[in-house]
C-alpha cells in the first residue's frame, strides 16, 4: 500500500480521484487538502462517499505532503506551481492534473494563461502524462503533467494518422463537445442549469487554452521533418454532466494509396488497456464511457473522399482527468495499469 | 465461484446485473438468454461492456439453466412464471426480478396484472427479497421474489414507523418519482426523450401495480392487531435516467410522546449495509446513490406538527432491482453481503 | 398604449416579463432598471430579445418610474419595500412580483424572511394578486402583491375543496416540484447544472417561505368558522428549467356524500381564462404549460378511499410569476384578461 | 383569411405548424389529417393546444384538400409524392415539409432515400423553399419543397462565403448537432430518453440524406465555373429536444486579401427578417432561438489562419421546418413575411 494525498480535493476532479482511489487495492488516501473547507469531512460535502472515506479536509502542508508516496494536484492552474519548488525536494512523486506543467514553452504558457509562471525552472522536469505516447518516461517520472480533457480525446484520435504522416498536418480540425463538469465546480452564472441545459453552443472559438497543448502533443509524435501540426479547435458545451466527444477532420495526403484506416487504428491501440477501437462502422457514445477510463474511437472516410473523420469519446473526469492520473500512478509505481480502473461504464 | 445465468438480459435490469456481476469476485456469468437477440454478443448491444464480457445471448433452455447455481430473471412480468415449474425441479436457485412472485394473494395479483397467473402453486414458495425485513428467510430460499423499485424505497422509508406502530396506518402517503429507466427499454412513444425530458408528470394515480405490493409489505411488519396499512401512492416520472425518490407522509398517533425519530431510524438501520440514515436536517439526492446499492433516508417533523415526512432515495436499477438481486444472492450463498456491491455512486 | 417599467430586469422573471410585454398590444415598455447592468442593452444580455427591444438597463429612479402607468418589481424580496413609500405617492400602479407584500401579518413575514420589513404600514394596502380569488380587488388596486409560484399552483389546486369545506383543513399536504428557474439567476454552486441535473431532491422540508403564504391564502377562502387550514409543504427540485407540479393530498370529511369532484372543479373554473380542468382521468404534464399562463388541474380519488389527490401544473415563470403579473395588469387597466397571454405552450 | 390544411399532423412538425398557425392573423386551419388518429381531437393528443383549436384529425381526402388555399405536408418522405399528382390539379398551393421534392436529380434522390420516386415528373415543378436564396421563385410557386433542418442551418452559414467564391469549395465541413425532435415522434428504442439523454454521439457519418441536399443548395449559389461544392457532413445527436447548431469549416482561398468577414455577413443578411448576424465575437446558443424562426450566425477566423469557422443556430422545428414553411406561405400569399412568426424565443 502506498500513501496518497490530494491537494484541492473539493472540485470535481478531486471527488473523482476519491471515487477511484478509495477502491484501489494498493492505495491509501491519507491526506486531502482544501483551505476553504479545512475541518469539513469529505463525505459531508460529497455524500456519495459516505461509508467509503472518513477523512476531513485539511490545510495544505508541504511537510505532511512530502511524507506521502504520491501527491495529486486537483487544483485550478496557478496553484501547483507555487507548492512545487518545495515539494520537489521531498520524496513524494507528484501528479498534477492542472495545466501548470503541460506546456514546455513557458512563454507560450504565460501568453495563453495570462500570468507569470511560478517556477519555470521545473517545467522541463515534468513528464506529459499521456501513457499512450509516453509510457516509459512516465514510469520513472518525479512530476507528471496530466493532459487536459480535450487534449486527451483529440490526441488519441489523431495519433495513428499523425505518427504515420498520412494527413496534411496544417489542416487539422478538432470539433469537440464537453459536458459541463469540464468547467469545474464554480459558482458562475454561465454554469447554472438554467443557462446551459436544453441548449448547445460553441465557446472559445477565437482561442482556447487547450489549443497549444494539443499542437505540442501532436508535433511531438510527427515524423522528423514534417510541417508542424496546426489545429483549428472549436469546443462546445453539452447540456449534460460528463463526457467529451471529439469529431476530428484531416485531409489524406495521398488519397488513393491510403492504408486501411480501421486496421491502422486497431493495430496502433492493440496493446493499450484504455483505448478501444470500435468495430468498423460503429460510432462511440459518451454514455458507453461514463465513469470509465476508456477512450472509444472510430475512424471513417465518408464517400471515399480524402477527408478522414475520427470520433473519439472519453469521460472528461476519468480518462480526461482523474482516471488518467490514476493510470499514471499505476505506471509510476509498477502496479497493474488497470488497478482501480477496471470499472464498467454506468449505462443506462 | 458460482455459475450464474440471466434470463432476459437485454433490458436495463439485465445490463445492470451484468455491470455488477462481471466484477463480483465469486460469480461467473456463463449464460445470458434472449430469444430476440440470440447469437448477438452482449457487448455489441451494450458497448459499455466491451472488454468485460465475451458472452453472447442464447435461447433460454431449462436444461442449461438448471445446471447453474443461480438464475436471475430480468424479464417482464408473466415470463418467469412459465419457466418456473420446470426450473424449480432443478438444483438452481432462482432470483426473479419481475413481479411474478411478489404478491402472495394470487387473485389480487391477477386483478392488478390483468392476467391469469401461470403457476399459482409456486407463489407460496417464494421469499420476498427485501433483506432489511427478510434476511433469514432469504438465506435458505429456493426462489426469491425481488421487490419492485417503488416498493423498496417506500417500505424502507416507512419501516421504523410501521414496525413500532407510531403512525396512523390508514393514512399513509407515498409520493414517489422515478427516472425513466423504470419504464424499461421499450420502444414506446411515451418514453421518448422528446416526450418526457424537460417535463414532469404524475401517472397511475388511479392505481399502480406497486400499490398492493407495498401494502402487503407494510402489513407484514405491523404489530399484531393493527389496522391494516392503507396507502395512497402517486408515482411521477422524472426527466432523467436513474433514481427513485419517495417522499412519505404519515400522521403520528400521539404527537406529544413521539420518540426521537432520528434515533429511531439510526438504530433501526445501524447494522444494515445498504441503508444510510442521513444526519439530522440533511436531505437525500438521487445523485448520491447513482449506480450504488444504497438507500439514503431522512426523517422530518415539520413545524413540530403531527405529520412525519420521510425522504428515501435509491437507484431504481440498483437497490431497486439488480443490486438488490445481487444482495439477495450474496445472502443466499453466504458471501459477504457487500461483495460486488461496494461501489461509490457516480457523482457528479 | 400604457407605459410600463420593470425594476430589476436582469433576472428570469424580468426577461419573462419582457418576452410577454414586448408582444402585448397595449403596452410599451419604456424603462427597465438594473443597478449592476446600467447602460447594457437588454438584448445584449438576453439575445433572445434581439430585434424585439432596443432598451438598455438604467439606474432605478423614482421620478422616472412615477411617470409610468405601471411599474413591475422583478426583484428579490427586500428591494421593493424600500422604493415603495416614495413610489406609492406617484400615479404609477405597482405590481410587485417579490414576496415583500404577500403576507399581511408583518411579524410572520419578518420571522420567515429573517429581516425587518421596510414599510409595514403599506402592507395593508397591497392586494394579493391571485385573480381566481381576488379579481374585483385587483381591478382597483394601487399595489399588487403577486403570488409566489408554489402558492399559485397549490392554492388553485385546493380552492374548490377548501371553499366548500369538503376536506379536513388540518391535514393538507402539498408535495410540489419546481424547475431550477425558480431559484433565479444567481451564481450559486447549488444551482449549477453539474449539481442538479440528472438528480432529484427535496429541500426546505423543515420550513419553506411559501408555507405561510399558502396557509394565509387558503384560510382566506375557508367558510367562516372553519378550523384554520394547516399545510405540510415539501418542495422538490427538478432537473429542468421551467415548470411547477404540485401533487396535493386532502382527506374528505364525509367520504360517502362527497360531491362529484370532477364537476366541482369544472364548475369552479368554468369562467377562468387560465385554469384548465383536464378531462377525468387525464394527468397534467408541465410541458403542456411551458411558456403559457395556464394552470392545468386534475382531481382523483384513488381506490374510492377518502384521500383526494389533486394535480396542478403551471409554468413557474409564467402563471407562477410574470404571466400572472401581466394578467393582473390586464385586469387593473381594463384590458382583455388574455391580452398578450394567449400563447400556445412550446411542445415538444 | 386563407384556409389551410395539414396532412400528417400528428408528428412534431405538425404540432409546431399548429402552434404557429392558430395564432396567425390571416390563416384559418380547417383540415388536419391523420389516418391513424382519424376522429381524435388534436387537443386530446397535444394538450398544449387545449383552448386554441377544436379540430379533430380526419382521413386525408384530395377533394377536401383541393378546396383549401394552402396544404402543408408534415409527413415522412414518400407520402407527399403519392398525393401530389392529384393535388397539383387542384387550386391549392402546396408546401411540402418532407424530403420528397427537395432534390432535383431524381436518380440521386432514389439512391439516398432507397426507394422509387412516386412522381418524378413533378420534381421539376417544385421550388426549393429557402427564402434567403429563392424568395422570388417562392412568391409564385405552386409547390414548395421546404428545406431540411440541417440544410437550412448549413446553407445559411455558408452562403456569404460560397456566393463570393471566398473558400475552397472542395473542402467544406459541416459539423452539426441536433436535438432529438429531429428524429420525429417515432416509437424507436434509439430515441428513448434512457438511450440518449446524458450522452452525445455522432451518427450517419458514412452518409446522411441531407448531404446531397446541402451540396445541391450550395452549388446553386456558386459563381459560374466554380469547382462544385463538396461537403463533409457529420451530424450529432444532442440530449435535448429542440435546436440545431452547425459548426462550419472552410479554407480561405487567398488568406491575406480576405474581406472583413463580419461585414460580409452583416451585409448579406441585412434585409433578411429571420437571419441575425451576431456582433463580432459573440457565439450563438440554441436557446436563444428556441421556438423562434430566427437563425443566429457568427463568423470567426481563429488565430488569423486560413480556416474560417461559422456558427449557425436554429430551432430545427421552426426555422428548420414549420416556421420556414409558414415563412414560405407568407411570401406566397403576399402576407407580411413575419406574420405569425414574430415570437420571442423561450429563454430561459
Amino acid at each position: 500500500m502506498i500513501k496518497a494525498g490530494i491537494v484541492g480535493g473539493t472540485g470535481y476532479t478531486g471527488v473523482e480521484l476519491l471515487r477511484l482511489l478509495v477502491k484501489h487495492p494498493q492505495v491509501d488516501v491519507t491526506v486531502i487538502t482544501s483551505r476553504a473547507e479545512a475541518g469539513i469531512k469529505v463525505a459531508d460535502m460529497y455524500p456519495s462517499l459516505r461509508g467509503h472515506i472518513d477523512l476531513a479536509f485539511s490545510e495544505p502542508d508541504v511537510d505532511v505532503l512530502g511524507e506521502l508516496d504520491v501527491v495529486f494536484f486537483a487544483t485550478p492552474h496557478g496553484v501547483a506551481q507555487n507548492l512545487m519548488p518545495s515539494l520537489m525536494k521531498t520524496n513524494a512523486r507528484i501528479i498534477d492534473l492542472s495545466a501548470d506543467f503541460r506546456i514546455r514553452d513557458t512563454a507560450l504558457w504565460e501568453r495563453w494563461y495570462n500570468q507569470k509562471h511560478g517556477c519555470p525552472e521545473l517545467v522541463a522536469h515534468a513528464v506529459y502524462g499521456l501513457p499512450e505516447t509516453n509510457r516509459e518516461a512516465i514510469r520513472s517520472a518525479k512530476l507528471i503533467a496530466c493532459p487536459g480533457c480535450y487534449p486527451t480525446a483529440t490526441q488519441l484520435g489523431f495519433l495513428p494518422l499523425i505518427e504515420n504522416n498520412l494527413v496534411d498536418p496544417a489542416r487539422l480540425i478538432s470539433n469537440a463537445a464537453s459536458g459541463a463538469s469540464g468547467a469545474g465546480r464554480q459558482a458562475k452564472i454561465d454554469n447554472l442549469l438554467t443557462e446551459i441545459t436544453d441548449s448547445f453552443k460553441a465557446y472559445g472559438v477565437a482561442g482556447h487554452r487547450h489549443l497549444p497543448e494539443i499542437e505540442q502533443g501532436l508535433r511531438d509524435v510527427q515524423p522528423a521533418g514534417s510541417t508542424p501540426a496546426q489545429l483549428t479547435f472549436v469546443p462546445h458545451l453539452l447540456p449534460m454532466i460528463r463526457g467529451i466527444h471529439a469529431t476530428l477532420y484531416a485531409t489524406l495526403l495521398k488519397g488513393n494509396q491510403a492504408p486501411d484506416l480501421q486496421s491502422l487504428y486497431e493495430q496502433r491501440y492493440a496493446n493499450e488497456p484504455f483505448v478501444d477501437v470500435l468495430p468498423a462502422g460503429e460510432m462511440p457514445q459518451t454514455r458507453t464511457v461514463k465513469g470509465s477510463n476508456v477512450c472509444r474511437i472510430s475512424v471513417f472516410r465518408p464517400q471515399d473522399r480524402d477527408t478522414v473523420v475520427v470520433l473519439s469519446a472519453i469521460d472528461n473526469l476519468t480518462k480526461g482527468a482523474s482516471g488518467q492520473a490514476v493510470q499514471n500512478m499505476n505506471i509510476m509505481f509498477g502496479f497493474d495499469e488497470k488497478a482501480g480502473l477496471d470499472v464498467v461504464a454506468l449505462l443506462p
